[in-house]
């Protein structure tokens, strides 16, 4: 089941807005069974929709447009679309009724465009639109179809997950089922993963598997997907490729879910071992309190943090010696693990964590270039210390994973 | 002239990866004097990327592919191009030393597939990638001209802002010229600023220039933009719609710059007065002093915060009185008030600030719901505080402008 996307609005093109529609619904398709090959941007032109209208229809079951149908004169979708099919336009009373109740109901000036917003093409079935003024439209051409919806974000969402979801009920279910697992790994890089530890995967390809190593600044995820006659099909086909990963890379992964985050596993360890927290910060500069705030119920397990980005705050509120500061500089590991203690004890927690680092892009020496990190471990009496060496780039260098690809730990 | 943007890769159809790359491409090009008509979005096959190229290259003056260059399996774009160009693969010394140097910094391991991205077909010119170890390609062919760049951002960015800006203005300068100008606001809605304070612009958009509003949860830019002649032209032809903004609604503009980050405006005032700063965090949870540290050289003038998640901490780091605590509550102007001089004191700083607030999803009562927010400030014996009432969201809240889409602020 092939799917296509046209996403049409020049706000795209230009840049002012992101396309988030498109990896929305390309979640949506790939997750009912879809494989989603094409994504088109493309303008607000008459010529340039119906064109790649014509395209989609001869290589995909399904197509999703979105945007172009609000009440101003450079929406011509509707327009575009109505003489793809040679289609009058007709009023459609219960789309007309639905537009009038929602001024109603906000108190506002019903206009002549909004009533426009009621014609739909005669040969669509209209996708009931409760978010907004611009109905959705379904159509069919040679056993493929086609919805066109509005590009306003909650709007396209509404009607896909209603009408939509529907339609995909009603024309392309039973056909084929879908499995995807994703592994979320920190601490190794993406070359380490894939040559060195999870290796050639040649048997479970052939076999159908699909992978793929998706790398981001704050860590390497493992997508592994397949195609089945049933959900559980697929997922028993999925799971010797999962295991033989877990068996390999294991020690790297710290949980499954697309948008699972270290934090939040951090904090589901805190609250079962019935642990607390607090951080000491210089180079980072509270992106790590920041992070473990994000997650919400975090103060029950996070005590608080001092963002130490003087050698004088070091000094006075962690108990830094100043000695050890002239003597071994302020990054360095005995700074890390004095930060470390200094904040557990200070806020009475656990655990005490710390980084010191050159975060750029001035300050680095030959000894200690830009990107030289120190992370210090504090839990209960016990400590120790990682080195890193990242990157000379500021902002990757706060937010960095400490993996193979961008730095080397020293214990 | 006119421009195509080919995004490659499987993680962008499905949805696991949202297309910024294409946004930020399509406002560089823009602001170029570029009409960027299409992006299209592919899957890594073979096949798929000849066609959308010998599409693109019928159509467009300029095309930038991003994406396929990994050294893993499944990167299949530069062999495609080579193919489609009938060039064999040569090895680049020079790309190669540059891996190398990369690997040999980070003290990482250099395995076959690393030395694979060091080979180029013969008749690209290499676009030399400081941040990373793909190489970008620059091809030629009937007189449109194609850049294929990596896909991770940060890579990608470097080499359009250094490269590919180099090539455009070999290749395409003087056909046609564009000034544009963002206005950066802080603390106004977008209807507050189109509807009351900046008005009917219709006088200047029968003149040729272009308005839009750019909104976002940090505050929302004003994009003014025209054509011209010559660059000289087009900024003369912008400027009485600047001058019009900025006298109806310059109260709220604190910069201009595309990029432009308030923090950065911040520093350069503290460091023009000569004053210090610190913060106290408890609902923002280390954001602000993340923000504020993102900006080089803020070491001069932020001297350090605390995250004062807990009650306890905000008694005995900074000095907030347990009965008032006990009697207004933390989320209170009288905290915020003493977190602010607070902090101040203790890091003996010019400035204290401090946030305390209920961020959600949890902890909200009828009087102060998820969403109440107090900010205090406390400078040189003066202090003052805001009250903000932001969302449901809890990393909206922690992180939104305080502006009246979203906030009421009472001094």
């Amino acid at each position: 089941m092939k799917a296509h996307i046209i996403s049409i609005g020049n706000e795209l093109l230009i840049g002012d807005t992101i396309n988030t529609n498109a990896s929305w619904i390309g979640r949506f398709l790939t997750e009912r069974g879809f494989h989603v090959e094409e994504v088109r941007t493309i303008t607000d032109d008459y010529e340039h929709i119906i064109g790649s209208l014509h395209h989609a229809f001869e290589q995909a079951d399904l197509i999703i447009s979105t945007g172009g149908l609000g009440p101003t004169h450079d929406d011509v979708t509707k327009k575009a679309v109505a003489d793809m099919f040679n289609s009058e336009m007709i009023l459609n009373d219960e789309v007309l009724e639905f537009i009038r109740e929602i001024f109603r109901r906000r108190g506002l000036h019903f206009t002549r465009s909004n009533k426009d917003q009621a014609m739909v093409p005669k040969v669509c079935e209209v996708l009931f639109n409760r978010k907004g003024t611009a109905p959705g439209m379904w159509f069919e051409k040679n056993g493929s179809y086609l919805a066109v919806l509005p590009g306003v974000p909650h709007e396209m969402r509404h009607l896909m997950e209603t009408g939509v979801e529907q339609k995909i009920h009603d024309h392309f279910s039973g056909k084929q089922f879908r499995a995807t697992r994703y592994l979320r790994t920190a601490g190794v890089s993406e070359s380490s993963l894939s040559d060195e530890l999870v290796g050639d995967l040649g048997k479970f390809i052939r076999n159908g598997n699909g992978i793929a190593y998706l790398p981001s600044p704050s860590g390497v995820t493992i997508r592994a997907s397949t195609n089945g006659t049933s959900t559980e099909d697929a997922e028993s086909r999925l799971k010797p490729l999962v295991d033989h990963i877990h068996a390999r890379a294991g020690a790297y992964i710290f949980g499954e879910g697309r948008d699972l985050e270290l934090s939040e596993v951090l904090g589901q360890v805190l609250n079962r071992k019935n642990l607390t927290l607090a951080a000491a910060e210089s180079c980072t500069g509270g992106l790590l309190c920041n992070e473990i705030t994000d997650i919400p119920g975090s103060s029950a397990y996070f005590t608080g943090g001092v963002i130490a980005y003087s050698n004088q705050v070091k000094i006075n509120e962690l108990g830094v010696s100043e000695k050890d500061i002239q003597t071994f500089g302020a990054v360095s590991k005995q700074v890390s693990l004095q930060m470390a203690k200094g904040v557990a004890e200070k806020f009475n927690s656990d655990i005490g964590v710390s980084t010191t680092g050159i975060a750029g892009p001035e300050g680095g020496t030959k000894e200690k270039p830009v990107g030289t990190v120190w992370m210090g471990f504090y839990i209960d009496g016990q400590h120790f210390a990682l080195q890193a060496r990242f990157t000379n780039d500021r902002l990757i260098n706060k937010g960095a994973d400490c993996n193979g690809s961008t730095g080397n730990i020293t214990p």
